[in-house]
């Protein structure tokens, strides 16, 4: 048995749960659910006796190019027959229930997921449909339950939403993106020394234009102007355009200003 | 100014980041974009240029109860307008852009928004229309680039799922419910002597019906067992269901079997 299962999850190559569709009424959910599925690096989708029938149209209309996650697509009759080869099955639930049985959210669920495909343990999640969500007959052939924390205020969730929260936290538990990033520039940080050059050019204008005339103030006023533009991270090409800058704005100074009224 | 903007923000009774929705082409979107928001405890729904006009009915039916984020819905005739009020504004991009701005995933963005409401300081989350995303000339409005790491073959998000992914992932940032849980029973954990008597009565039966026969094997097994229904932290009342269990399993033994062909 293990073998068949093995080989069964090398042949799809996939490794991510299966999403499981019980009794969906829109082809338009499933659509998205798919979209969804793709968007997260997951690609097993499974639908337990689908309202419309199967294939729908608007299904591929809402899937949005997700068309080989419905074209594989695998039909079942029964939930049972829908797991069968499963070794791990969570419900997605958003009411409490009335079952002594481990729940865990969402993100907790897809961490203990990732843990168990790496012990080639196949597993999936169970999403009923749109308007009731699971049956507590359904929900108890899963050995646990899955809730994603939402307001209490308001905590119907669309289905191709909830499919596309478990899609999202699936990838976020293998991704490595930075949390926080500046992206590098073609030309490098200016060194410390053009850096100081532009702060000398800008302060000795601003001297002579009499910004800075009031000398008691004068060392503060300094100190934080060269902090705000020491905030920015300037490369060289920064700097050059930000003293090309003072040199254009005070050229007025020093020729007769043309205009309407001067 | 700032007086201004925090009566607005005690008025609103909304601490959440505003959700502006710029040049959505789709009604059923925005609604969704509404449902998801209501989901994930934000109220500040703002449009700019919503192509098919406001109010719109498609947004009605799929906001799915989510009516009062979309009656107040403030429509804007600018970007440079919808974010006038705000003190920190999240662009949301799937491409790198040729911007030299810091760049956070959502889950670290809902953070900082959080300690930005903490100082009253108003924040938005910028959404482009469908098909293009923002222009960089909307783009370049933003503090910072927010980004939602997804699979790279499918990087493609619909719009009311990366409203839903920027609202779950905001209700997180705040929420408190427990990673993993076992629901507490009506009856108590079983007291460990009843736990016990348990064992005992069902390896007397198993003594009885031969299965523990093997006496080099036996202690294995039954501290096998025991291991298998201590892992279930039974209540008092299973403990009472699976001793009736053993009883009447047991009982066929005693009673000559009634069946069709005994």
């Amino acid at each position: 048995m293990a073998g068949t299962d093995r080989s069964k999850s090398r042949r799809d190559g996939d490794t991510g749960p299966a999403i499981i569709l019980v009794e969906p009424q829109l082809g338009e959910n499933i659509g998205f659910a798919a979209r969804a599925m793709a968007n997260g690096g997951l690609s097993d989708l499974r639908l337990v006796r689908p309202r419309d029938g199967w294939p729908n149209d608007k299904a591929v209309a809402s899937a949005s190019g997700a068309d080989s996650l419905l074209d594989a697509a695998r039909l079942y009759g029964s939930v049972e027959s829908a797991i069968a080869d499963l070794r791990r099955v969570y419900a997605t639930t958003a009411r409490p229930r009335e079952m002594r049985k481990p729940v865990v959210t969402i993100r907790q669920g897809v961490k203990d997921i990732r843990k168990a495909v790496l012990r080639e343990e196949r597993c999936g999640i169970l999403f009923g449909p749109e308007r009731m969500g699971l049956t507590n007959d359904n929900a108890a052939l899963a050995d646990t339950l899955l809730t994603i924390p939402l307001s209490p205020g308001f905590s119907s969730l669309n289905l191709g939403h909830a499919v596309m929260v478990a899609a999202y936290e699936w990838y976020q538990a293998g991704d490595s993106t930075p949390a926080r990033s500046l992206p590098r520039s073609k030309t490098p940080p200016a060194t410390k020394d053009e850096l100081i050059a532009l702060f000398r050019h800008l302060e000795s204008e601003l001297d002579t234009c009499g910004f800075l005339k009031d000398k008691a103030k004068r060392p503060s006023v300094v100190r934080n102007l060269r902090s705000l533009f020491q905030r920015s991270e300037m490369t060289e090409q920064e700097v050059r355009t930000l003293r090309g800058i003072i040199v254009c704005l005070t050229e007025g100074r020093r020729r007769p200003r043309r205009g309407s009224d001067a």
